[in-house]
This record gives C-alpha cells, structure tokens and sequence, in this order.
C-alpha cells in the first residue's frame, strides 16, 4: 500500500463503510470487525501479508483484513454459500495462514509458526492478534506461560476492546484495566531507549510524545517473562506504525498492548457492544429461539428449585440467559471463555449438593470433552448440559457446527441424551433432567423453535421413541430439528401417493429406547434414520448394532451429515447439499 | 488426631514406612505421596476431613491422607482390583469429596463446593490441594482468574516440589523459584498483621520466626487478586499448623505456597524424583513396551527427515522420549502439562511446514479434542498424533483408561486412525503417518509390545485390514492388543475342536477398508468384532452400520468394554471381566 498518509483515514472511513453494509445485508460479526480498522491498516503497512504470518485469534475481526489484502471484490458474498468465510480461511486466501473460530488459539499457532520459521531457516514475522476476552482462556495462557522455553521472536497484538463478546470476567481484567489507566513509563521505556538508542534513533525521536504511553511491564507479562509495551490508541495508525517498526526490530518476543473501540465508527454499536458483535441476515423474521424457550424453561424450574444455577461461558446474550442472570444474580455465573473451568466447577457444585445447568453452544463443547468425561460423567453428578446450536448451524461455517456433541458424546459413561424436537419436549426433557442423579445432556437446534408442537409425549419415563405416525413397509427415525424433515417426508409420500413411511421421534438418544426399537424393527422392512450430526458415532450407528447383533434383516438407511468439513451456507442449503430433505429421503426410499 | 507433638515425626516416618512398603509391592505413585506426609498431617490437625472439603489434584499424592483417615487397614489392597484406588474416590470414603486423576482440576472444583456451601448455608473449609505443576495447565489458570469473581472464601494449598512429573516448564515457573528464594516479608506481614493482631495475637506472636519466610504476593497471584502467604517448609508440621490456623480464619481466598521434597524420606527417591515418580510392582518384567518401540521408530524417521519435531505434555519418561530429547534437542519440545496448547502448536508447526509427532497418553487427549478438530483436522494439517496407554490401562483406575480415543476419533473428518498390534504394524503405521498430507492417530495399548511379529503386512496403502489366518463359518476382526487375543482364541478353537475362525487385523480403524470387508462379509456367516474400547462409537458399529445397510445377512459379535466406568486392576483382570478372553469368544460364538 503506497498510499499518502493523509489519506489513511479516508480508507479506514470506506473499510468501515464496506463493512457495514455487508454485514448489516448478510449478518456476521460486526463489532469487532470495526475496533480493528485502524489497527489492521497499520499491520498491513509494516507487515508483508503474503510472507509474515498474521494469526488471528477468533478470527472475526478479520473483515478489514479481508478487505485491504485481496478479498475486497469477493466482500459482498460473506459468509454466503460459495463466498468467502467470516473466518480467516486457507484455502480462501494465500494471506490466511492459520483457520480460526474458537478462541484463544493465536499464540500456541504463532509460537508453531515461529519454530517452524526457525526449523527451516526462513524469513519472516509472526504475529498473533489477540483480543482481551480470548486471553483469559487456558489455551492462551499455556501458550504465554510456554513462550519463555521457546527462546524464538514473535509478535503479539492485544486488541483490548474492554467489551469483548459479553464483559471480560476475572481477576486478569484488573490488570488490563489498571495498565489502561497508566500513562508512566519507566523500565519499558528504559528498556526500549537502550535498545532502539542505538539502531533507531530517529524513529524513537519521532515518538518521543507517544512513549509516554509505554508503562511499565505489568505484573502478568512480567512474571511470564513477556516483554510487555503500552497501551497504544489502537486508532492512532501513524503511531501504532511507529510502535510496529520497533516491534519488529526487536529481538524478544513482545506483546503490545492497543486500546480500542468495539464498533468504533457506527455510533450504534459503540454504545451497545454486546448486540452489535454479531448481526443476523437483514429480514430475518425475530420468532422465537430454542435458546428463548431453553432459558425460559430453566426460570421456571429454577424458580420451583433454589438448588439450580445456571453457567454460561461469555455467552449470556447467545443462550438468552439475560433475564435468568437478573432474576437470580447469586445462582448464575458468565465464567468467560473458560469452557473447561466452567465443567468442573459444575462438578464441584454438583458434588456440594447444588444443581447446576451448564448453557453452551455444541462447537463450544469441544473444549470441555475431558472435563464432561473426567470430571462430571465418571462420578456420575447431576450436571444438565444444556448444548445449544446443535446440528448443523449455518453461515459461521466449519468451525462452528454442532456436529459431535451425540458421537462425543454417546460413549461417555452415565450421561443420558436428548435431543428435542418442540417445546413440549424439551420441557420434557428438562423435567427428567433436573430430576436425574447423573449426568444429562440436552442438545437443540440453531434459530427458531416449531410455533406448534409436532411430537407427542413419552407415555413414561423409560421411553425415549415416540410414535408420531403409522406407516406400512418403512419408518423414519430421527430426531431435533429432522424431525420436522420427516414429517414433511411424509406429506410428501402423501402428495406424490407412494407408501407413507411411519414417522418415530428419537427424543433421547441415550440410552436407546430398546421396547421402541424392538417393534420398529419387527414392524417394518425398512428403517431410515434421520441425524444432524456427525455419522461415525450417531445414532443411526447404534440402530445399525442392534440390527446386526439381532440379524434382523431390516434394511437401514442412514441420512446425516458424513465424514467431511461442513462450509458456510445456510441451515437449509446445508441440509439440501447433505441430503437431508424429503426429496431426497423418498427418492432413496424408493430405490431402496 | 490427639497425638502429642512429639509423636508427630514417629507418625510421618510410620505413614512413610507403610507407604514405601505398598508401592514396592504393587506400585503406584511414590515420589508425590512421601513428599506431602508432614503437610497432610499438619492439614488433619487443623480440618475436619468429614466435614471440610479437601480437594487434592490429580490426586496420586493423596495417600497418606488415606493412611491417616479411614483406610490404613485397607492400604495393602492399594490399586489391586477391588482393593482401594490410586486416586481419590468418593465411592471409597467419605473423606474423599472429589475423584481425580487428571491435573488441574482442584481449584475449579473446589470454588464449586465453595460456591454450593454458600448457596447451601453449610459451615465448612474448602481446600484445593495443587502441585506446581498442575498450576501451569490453562484449566488450572482459568480457575485462578474466576476467584477474583466468585466472592467466596477457599484455600488454595500449593505444593511446590520443584520437579513435578518431569521437569516444571514455561514462564510461570521463574516466579515460583523467585518467590522459594525470597525470604524478606513485606506487603504481607503487614496484612496479615493488620487483620491476624485483632484476633490472632497470640498465634502470631508464637509464628514470629516463621513470619519472615511470608514474603510479598507473587506478581501472577496478585494480578489475579489473589492473596498469596509463602512459601513455607511443609515439613514443618508445627508452623505448617499456625500457617493453616490462619488461613482459615482469614476472611479472603487465600493461596499458601509450601516447598517440600519430592520422594522425601527414601534417599534413592529424592535423588532421582523421575524415577521414583511412579514404579511398577515389583517382579514385573522389563521386556521392551510399546512406548520404547514408537520412540525407537520416531528416532529413526527423524534421521531422516529433518523436518520431524516431536511433543510430549510433561511425559518424557512414560512416552520413552529421553533419548530423542537428547538426540535432536532443538526439534523436541515438552511444553509441561499443556495438552490443549502442545496440539495447537503442532499444527501451527505442520502449517508452518514442519511435521510434527505429538506423544500422549489416550487419557489426557481427551484434554485436546477441540485442538484436534478445530485445529488440526479442519485444516486438514499433516501432525501425527501417537496415542500412548491406549485401550484398558490397568491399576490407574477409571480416569485413565483410553477408551475414547477411537470413539471420539472416528467423528473428527480427515483424520485417519490405526491400531497396530505388533512393531512391524507399528513401523508401517508410522511410515504412512510420516507420508501423509493429513492428521493421522497411532494408538497403542500400554505395556509389553509382542517379542514376535504376529500379524501380516499390508499388501499395499489401501489396505487396512488385512488376514492372518482362513476359517470356515466365522470370522474374528479387531485391532491393536485384541489380534493377541483373536490368535488365542484360534489356538482354543483348534485345541477344543471347534469350527475355527478366521482372524483378520484392522490395523487401520478410519478410514475402514472396504475391500477387505465385502470379502468377510461375502464369506462368514457371523464376525465378531473385538476393541479394546467403548463400543458407542467404536469399530462395531462402523462395521454394523455397513452390514445393516447393505442387509447382508451377516450376524455380528461384539466384544469390547461397555458403557461403564472401569474401575482399577490389571490389565488382564480387565479384559476377563469384559469377556475380552479366548474363552468367552468361543463360548459366545458357539452359543450364537
């Protein structure tokens, strides 16, 4: 970019422009986005994008650098299907280096990235763009704590928002907040003066304004042995330019500290962060959730129970827990991004004789595997997990699909599943969950719930298949949102007059209704099982067994999502790209 | 405890004796137990395990406690199978409040006790017990940083032996060697003066030596809010008393930081705290283990590739690590306990383009799974993941079987699993793992690797099963440590003159081997599959899946763990008890 100085805040102003218009036309992440304009300006002047590796932590403050590399034409078809990600994406860009969507994974990347350079003997910069609420995550502070045994030279970015995705939550917050606050300087600029004094004497003569924003190392990066420089007005690109040549120049890892404004540009959402992070596609209708109706569900039982408290993990507004965090201030925790701290200490309230429900998106969920198995499952305590956007979970593409939660989560001992399909049985099923003594695991879909109940109710506590409709040679057996599929693949026999397949609704998952499986498999020929998940591991495996163990001779039919990584598109185009539609269903019923 | 003070030293090398004495007969973990006798006894002294909370991490250092509450007529039965765990167990007694096994989960859990006993209205102390090196795992660190929000009151004991499994890594560890080496007393002294002189003048005026050993709070605890007393000698069971008396009057959560000895009281043990960490009974033979072979192999690729780096989570000794260590110092990294961060650096690493070995015991991957998927399999990125303690693991008891890596594997798209059975299966895996553009999962079981070769090598890279011996009716497939079992189950067959199966070997679970199962399931009426595994998920229903949808007539056997929580033995004694025994096969197989 050769672009005249002056002109620098006319492109920030278009980026932003750009911006906003495509997010507020097909939903993303907005936010974020605009507090990192002037910042990704800056690192695209001193930082060769094609050659240095830019890893980008979450990856949805992105946009501007999608923009200002090479992606500017492409913008308008974010996150449609067959456009580009929201997300930095390899395959998208020879400028993407590293993929992202989950927090807090820069630094062990750019630490990676750093040896590898070393290793091979290669030229170049490696920096990791970190935001304040991903860096309270153990991920990121393994990696911090391991940068100290690397003796390598990377640079990290602290894009401080004050915001993040809800409020930044724990002791770790006193420090940013306290660095903000100080304009001294004493070792760092010492620090700084010795070592640019002599190779970069005029740069530091032309910031000799700004280094009184450099404070002095804080307690953290400190103690870690991390050299620590700021805080920077991350608005200010002629002086983060500044600060980014001495960062490259210098022969230690640093992490350099920038203040900025969440949503800076859009008046909007500077003065409302929280609603502005993510925006959906504009003329999307506003019915009502899975996560409304979860949340409301788990009110009332909380109200009927003063042993329940809810968890969520930086994701308040996300899980719709608003209005249970106020009602009930002392039963309710935002742990921040700490998934695995948020388990375990679910099982230690367990343990003490709480009941705690754990509100989490399924991609999310990934992160506390060993804590779910180790902590909560093997001493069988009553935590609900409650997993939202299980399934298949649209635009924000691979990194964010529900897919593993029921393969996951089928071979942890003690934990029951469900998967509801309306609202009567996911009140269903929170009932028998906050009832149990064990485990329970509550999965749902994205977006919105069924206006009108479409299953029935379980005659008892033992029967975890329903009956929705009768049928003749085949049946359909699925569950959550495939149960609408199916029923719908069965007006559809009714239109085309082929022969109506039975409908069952899988509410629980496990373990398997074996009374219901056992008269679907004498019952009919053929069974077709229904899942939005991953295959390996579904349900339709664990049918599979019972039909082989028996050698039943019932031809099974599996549809779900298969063995690959699921792309940005639609909820519904993904279903149509993976065969989840009645079409598809009766055609491969018939060749059957 | 109503002992006279005198007698406490006698009672400390009495508990020593009967330790040593146990784990040199049926092994377990030394080193952590010897080094925290006289702090155990000081904690009994001073809380009432009945009532307060104590929450040890990990866990393997919490056998005196059992010795000194209610298990020391049954601690000769230590690991043996219905005898009494290695690991804190709630089902063992009630002074145990919390099972462990892995590390880092104590303060998480322990503000989860506090938080319930606030919510509760109960009276009781809430302790976590944690090693140093524990404290550097992000679990742990998110936990740290969520006291600040939680309000509530617990102690945090730090047992710092300055060696923990192998040696302490990363930044985090010059504070804790700043602080041991620190012996002036400010901030603190005169806090705890300000609060303990009201109400504590006389204990204090009885600490006042030892007060010179309080120094000011570290930089990391007081970041995060946190008060930090210490460090102390927990050897010294009197001051470590007065410390503990006014911790718990002590309004605020507080951490107090002990050194002690590891392996303290057998000379050998202190000498070499490795070593000693953990041993194995005694008369066990030392013939070469699967982690010797992989190791052995891993050196030789590396020779050979310059490109090969290779990870360990603070398991140098258990993976056999020591010698590439030393060999290629500079492509070897063992980033302490930090499973999570080792994955995501290695695939910053093989994006990078470097190729990188990550060695982890079954178990603890399950700490990475969202590292593995968002990270490494997304991506699509060529890091071997070399699965050690694979499969039943023996006296560790339930926290440490490996039963999910193949369960939770199969789900994650672009990874290929293989399960060898013998070094040449080994060495082939790993020479197809260290060619592909994509991630690949070794498992291996725990123990002795085969003298002799027992399977056959694979006619070429497609094939992942391949056939050991022909049979008639029936035919045996599975992997890994159950081709053992299947050549045994042979041999019964020819001996009691039975139908004799064929026995096939999956040598590679994912992606399954299509060719070679049209051909078993072309030619035997009934396959019965063996994993050494959970079966939800397992190689069973991927072979279920394909006879149910082909409806071909095939009956299936499954053999392999159920849906349980395995509790301690040994290995053998485990795979009797799941029928994973020549025996039980023939019988199955003939009742079928």
């Amino acid at each position: 970019m050769r672009l005249d100085e002056k002109m620098l805040p006319v492109l920030a102003e278009e980026v932003r422009a750009v911006i906003i218009d495509t997010v507020k036309k097909n939903g993303g992440h907005l936010g974020s986005s605009l507090g990192v304009v002037e910042l990704t300006i800056a690192m695209l002047r001193k930082f060769d994008p094609f050659n240095d590796r830019i890893i980008f932590d979450v990856g949805h403050q992105s946009y501007p650098y999608k923009i200002l590399t090479d992606r500017f034409d492409q913008f308008h078809t974010l996150r449609l299907k067959d456009g580009i990600s929201g997300f930095p994406r390899r395959s998208e860009s020879p400028c993407d280096h590293f993929n992202t969507g989950h927090s807090s994974t820069s630094i062990s990347a750019a630490l990676g990235f750093a040896k590898a350079r070393d290793l091979l003997g290669e030229n170049r910069h490696i920096i990791a763009f970190i935001g304040d609420a991903s860096l309270i995550n153990g991920l990121a502070f393994e990696a911090l704590n391991y940068i100290h045994e690397t003796k390598t030279k990377l640079i990290i970015i602290l894009n401080d928002n004050r915001h993040s995705i809800s409020n930044r939550v724990g002791g770790f917050s006193t420090i940013l907040a306290r660095l903000s606050a100080n304009t001294t300087y004493r070792r760092i600029k010492n620090a700084i003066r010795k070592y640019a004094g002599v190779r970069f004497s005029k740069p530091l003569e032309r910031i000799r304004d700004h280094i009184k924003n450099l404070v002095k190392p804080s307690n953290m990066f400190d103690a870690l042995d991390i050299n620590y420089w700021g805080p920077f007005d991350g608005h200010d690109i002629k002086n983060t330019e500044e600060i980014l040549e001495l960062a490259k120049n210098y022969d230690r890892p640093v992490l350099l500290h920038f203040n900025t404004v969440k949503g800076k540009g859009l008046p909007e959402a500077e003065a409302d962060p929280t609603k502005y992070h993510q925006l959906s596609p504009s003329g999307q209708a506003k019915s009502r959730t899975w996560s409304e109706a979860a949340s409301h569900i788990a009110e009332e039982l909380a109200l009927n129970d003063p042993r329940i408290v809810c968890f969520t993990a930086a994701m308040v507004t996300g899980v719709k827990l608003e209005k249970f965090a106020s009602q009930f201030p002392d039963r309710f925790f935002d742990v921040g991004i700490a998934e695995s701290h948020m388990l375990t200490m679910a099982a230690g309230l367990a343990a003490g004789g709480v009941r705690p429900w754990v509100f989490i998106y399924s991609t999310f969920l990934q992160r506390a595997m060993d804590q779910l198995m180790h902590d909560i499952a093997l001493q069988n305590l009553p935590v609900v997990i409650m997993v939202d956007r299980a399934g298949l979970a649209g635009s924000d593409g691979d990194t964010h699909q529900g897919l593993l939660d029921i393969p996951w989560g089928r071979a942890v001992p003690n934990l029951e599943i469900y998967a509801p399909c309306d609202e009567d049985s996911l009140r269903e099923a929170m009932m028998i969950a906050s009832k149990r003594n064990g485990p329970t695991l509550i999965r749902y879909p994205r977006g919105k719930i069924p206006d009108k109940n479409i299953s029935v109710s379980s005659p008892d506590l033992e029967s975890g298949i329903v009956k929705i409709y009768d049928g003749t040679q085949w049946a359909l057996l699925g569950h959550g949102a495939s149960v609408q599929t199916m029923i719908e693949t069965r007006k559809l026999a009714e239109r085309e007059g082929v022969a109506l397949p039975a409908v069952y609704d899988a509410k629980r998952i496990k373990p398997l209704d074996m009374k219901a499986l056992d008269e679907i498999l004498t019952s009919y020929k053929t069974l077709a099982v229904l899942e939005e998940n991953y295959m390996p591991g579904g349900l339709g495996e664990g049918v599979a067994a019972i039909i082989a163990e028996r050698n039943s001779g019932v031809k099974l039919l599996r549809f779900g999502v298969p063995d690959v990584c699921v792309k940005h598109a639609t909820q519904s185009e993904q279903r149509e790209l993976y065969g989840l539609t009645p079409e598809n269903i009766i055609r491969t019923l018939l060749q059957s």
